[in-house]
């Protein structure tokens, strides 16, 4: 069993090189704080590097512009990449053995392909599709007619709404509840009737969706989640919507229903756009943002209203400016009025 | 079994009229950019007008002032509402079979109504009543002496903690917590002392609550959810609320503790409102508001903290200005000065 | 069976004296709208100070500084802690029998205390470890190697990952997600590749979490909520973040990876702040708040971004007087171009 690990090694697995003694070995990797001297650490974020001088940590991982003296380094072109190969070659996850718990219920209809795992107290409804090597967690209802691709991992507690597919290698936390009914009512002398929701949600291959998040079904067509599209914790995603290839979607967004989003789109932690926009690709949304109308693509917006980045800091700092504003504009108020007064007394 | 139907049917189940050929056939619905031939598409959005012309629906469902040439249409005096109608006509949604899975847990004091439907692993505990035609998820938990009135649906894992009461003909979605502990708390020399939450959660006809949004009991009263309300996903409400007939909570709203809201109150998607409050009926919150004092009927207000919707945007269009009122005072500024030293030099 | 308390016993007990008759008996307590003769009623927020005229309650609960003419008063030095007192009293909440379902699934290597009770279709994984007196509600997941203290109670379908711990005393509410892995990705070439996340998240001691909240676990070290903290519903805490003692962090409010926050820390509702900051002790978050730079101890901030809470509110009413700046820019124009017209007449 590999417990050690040269530094030379890493910096080959990870297409990197060692700056110091390549024969450095070191054991597990860790923060600078946390790090001892058979740790590789990592200076991913420059706003750590005070914690440099005074870690224990036996070498460091770094990007190739950073110059540490005394220090045995993995440089490497970029770091936080090396870092997450680093951590998968040393700690790589286990599965659940395959098997099916005595105590789920699997309905005589549904499909299980080879080698599903699938814990107990999980239900899988008629005409359910599991891939090869799913894990379906302890208590995770999976309804009728959904589909699972190969080597997805649900977590406990997950609900799947019957019609619901998700692709291949997504991997979705406990909690996460997908295909739920949009929120959709045709208000008539003031009463709400609910407006059935007959679509579906779609979940494509590599999607990660964090705990106790939702998504709703679309009315009568889909709510699609892009290829590599990874979704934060509490995150709202609004019946019929479309989020494009490789979104980042932080913690506690929310997208309203229709809305269609490109790819790349980043959208941090606390934002919303309104229903029925179209958000373009490698858009980035700020925190704490209020997206209420189409956003082109490559756009960077913040605000409430979203508006331009720049714009958005522009107006900012003009707020702030505007005691000076008021004072200057008293000061110009008294000129005056002593220039009319000596006018007046002139006349 | 009816698979197709004929428009001046549908027509007539709507109040509406056909203009076009009343005896076109239509098997389903769906959006003008996925309905082929054989379906009824609708045009109950504006934005959505340009997708028509290349919508190859058979027919259109539209409202009374709408106008389109060489179209088979199905006019509605309210054409959403049309659609509720003709979708629950297509698709009467299926209820589960009556019953109770030999996998659920029901305590030997809970009274089951007739053709009640349990599924696996669920739990009813002691006390807890059940209407007639209720549905209960798999591996939802109803604490003790709960009442559900008749036909009200509870997707899977909810949690009803003990004493909570939901009325008839509710639809509460996967993940929802009804009656947790509020968040009440005496704090003493840095010490938060819990206050006991002795209170209940009451959930009136008619609402639907969706996925993981969560309702905390009252201290001491009720927390109560009016007729006919319709609450999105991932909402909090607080304990001691009370929330009028017919409101519309849109998707991570939250309402803080003790607070009052009217009937037909519209709160948007992520606003949240600060306990203790008074908001009238008929109020509309737009968007990622904080409203933080009370609101008199009929307002529409937006903003941090809200202010009447009017004022937001006018603020909104001055700090856009800011930079050309910065300018003027700077012209003014020379413009006098400009004054002063001539006046000085004719001194 | 204590089914009646005079006012004089409820005083001793709270550390107050009666002012009135010392004799007059309550068998329950409830607010000044709800309270008839029998009951205590209290008055902890003067808001509700116009309710007193006509409520029937038979005793009030004041603070020493108020005074109310031909009531009986219970006057305590601190009415809500009082009334927290006097509730635990005569409300003493029950546990549940200790005993574990029969339906309860714990893996061989799980290690149970003393008496704990652990509902129908919970799950406790190999290696975990319950402590006296623990309640584990049905459909809770403990996963491997979990700890959790003694006297915590677990509500139903909580999910602890593997790994996690939680101290003694602590109130974990439905639908709570703790360990969760942190949203950590490296992006090379537009795809997002998960960097593992291999710690762990540790709650200490009387910390109370809320409905469906969600903490996920360090990348590498812990994500540790401190002694005594209460978070509310649907709050999100990130990897790597350290909240420290007696935090109050209100709905819905969330905090971003690594940042660290002091003792003390009040979070109002939807408040958010971002990753890798500094909040320091006895900080105060306002509501609708986005934290975007390290915060001193003690300060009270508020606003997008956060500055200090006096400066939003200077901010806000300047905002408010830009109408009447811009009209007195104006009047000053036209007050100028007299004078400029005049003096141009006159050369």
């Amino acid at each position: 069993m590999n417990d050690a690990w040269l530094l030379s090694e890493l910096a080959s697995a990870v297409g990197g090189r060692v700056d110091g003694d390549p024969d450095r070995r070191v054991r597990g990797v860790a923060t600078l704080e946390d790090a001892g001297p058979d740790d590789l650490s990592f200076l991913t974020n420059p706003r750590y590097r005070p914690a440099l001088a005074s870690s224990r940590a036996g070498a460091i991982l770094v990007g190739p512009a950073v110059r540490i003296e005394g220090r045995d380094l993995l440089v490497a072109p970029d770091p936080y990449l090396a870092l997450a190969e680093i951590l998968d070659r040393m700690h790589p996850q286990p599965r659940p053995a395959p098997g099916v718990s005595p105590d789920a219920r699997i309905a005589s209809g549904a499909m299980l392909g080879h080698d599903v795992a699938i814990g107990p107290f999980a239900v899988v409804a008629s005409g359910a599709r599991l891939g090869d090597r799913t894990v379906v967690g302890a208590g995770a209802v999976i309804g009728e007619g959904s589909a699972i691709g190969e080597d997805t991992v649900l977590r406990p507690r997950v609900v799947l709404y019957p019609g619901t597919r998700v692709g291949a290698r997504c991997l979705i936390h406990a909690g996460v509840v997908l295909g739920g009914d949009g929120f959709g009512y045709a208000t008539s002398a003031g009463t709400h009737r609910k407006v059935p929701q007959l679509g579906c949600v779609v979940v494509e291959d590599d999607v990660e969706i964090g705990a106790n998040s939702t998504v709703d079904r679309g009315t009568l067509g889909e709510t699609r989640i892009g290829h590599g599209t990874k979704i934060d914790n509490l995150v709202m995603v609004a019946h019929g919507v479309v989020i494009g290839p490789y979104g980042l979607l932080a913690a506690q967004a929310g997208v309203a229903g229709s809305t269609r989003i490109g790819s790349h789109v980043t959208i941090a932690g606390q934002s919303g756009a309104a229903g029925h926009l179209t958000i373009g690709d490698r858009v980035v949304i700020a925190a704490k943002t209020a997206v209420l109308s189409d956003v082109p693509d490559r756009s960077f917006v913040a605000g409430i209203p979203a508006v331009d980045h720049r714009t958005w800091k522009r107006s900012l700092a003009l707020v702030k400016m505007l005691p000076e504003l008021r004072s200057r504009l008293r000061a110009l108020e008294e000129r005056l009025a002593a220039i009319e007064a000596r006018d007046k007394g002139s006349a």
